[in-house]
């Protein structure tokens, strides 16, 4: 368990599945798997015990760049903790293929890269350089579910 | 033709290929079809003659959850009628993969989930729990083509 | 090389790689290939240079449909230099399958596939209506990175 032991390594922990707000219904699959291709729902920011992690807010308003560079980290955990749910061991992906990542923020705000690189970061990191590398989109979006700062959608391929 | 059978039994009807506003050339293809996959334009809620749906307007001023829901579930229809013009038969679609969910909102409405629930809803209730499994993003849009309230656009498996 | 030879018959030119504004790391790859596949990152308007095309700013406010459509002309022609780098030789693209267009504009714009069609005109002109072919969604976003007013993210089909 490669990936797993390295995130041991840098002291990261896989949240808990995510714990929807009461009252909502998702009737989707976090991740969706056919083939050699698992895909990859909208994510956001978990805490360790599954629930959605603070802040909530807009970069450009009430969100830091390094807090929304956070956010996209701890986003990358939970879209490995669902990996890991539905594939049972995370060293099964063989390629990041495509990384969405959306930036809840102010119609002036411009500096989306610099917030998913908090997700980019972690994945090379995990993966190195050939399996994790993706191609990415980095965008400001009106508004996201329950105010979440960043939401993170995403396909990879597996053996 | 089971699928289009379960829209009959629902009291469901295809509508017809979509007219564009006159004036406006739409030079793409509303289902790209290669080897088993097809890949979904961005598709909006239509009348049963093709037409574009109204109500138009933003969810979080204009437009309520349930009215966002029902434009959702046109949304779904939209997509349906494509897919079967294209494939000739809705029972080719051996597993839904992906669903991109677009809403036109104000930059404080935060329950795109649930309108996007009406697109969701319908393909399970039609293709079943197996087959109709989708991954799911649904998220806030500063603004849609013709005033639109929904959008989505996806990727399906086919044989 | 039919596709670069028609590029210079059309008086084209593919920019070079893209400069990124100082200061900023981009951890991921504008094309990812595996398989049969190459995804493509989201890809802006570019001067022959590589620089980032001006005009800045959004559709509905300081940019007009004109400079839209233009800029999404040069942002297919910034995807096809990706495309170059990477394949080697464009004539390698054996179907377009999705383009996603983003459009940078105010919340009350609504003509975002006008705008998108600057890049759609291309390819087509370009690959021909078999190749050419592609799924699209043409939407508004609330902001996008370094206030450019499109963006345009895709997947091919390759040999």
């Amino acid at each position: 368990m490669k990936i797993e032991a390295k995130l041991s390594e840098m002291g990261l922990v896989l949240p808990e599945p995510i714990k929807i707000p009461e009252g909502l219904v998702l009737p989707f699959s976090f991740v969706r798997v056919r083939g050699n291709r698992a895909y990859i729902s909208g994510h956001g920011a978990q805490n360790a015990d599954g629930s959605l992690a603070t802040p909530f807010g807009k970069l450009g308003a009430d969100i830091t760049i390094e807090q929304g560079y956070e956010a996209a980290k701890l986003t990358a955990l939970s879209i490995l903790g669902s990996l890991k749910h539905e594939l049972g061991d995370l060293d099964r992906v063989t390629a990041w293929l495509r990384l969405f990542g959306m930036v809840n923020c102010t119609p002036d705000f411009d500096k989306q890269p610099a917030v998913i690189n908090g997700c980019s970061d972690l994945i090379i990191a995990l993966y190195g350089a050939d399996i994790g590398a993706h191609s990415r989109s980095a965008v400001g979006m009106s508004s996201l579910p329950f105010g979440m700062t960043v939401e993170i959608e995403g396909e990879v391929e597996i053996d």
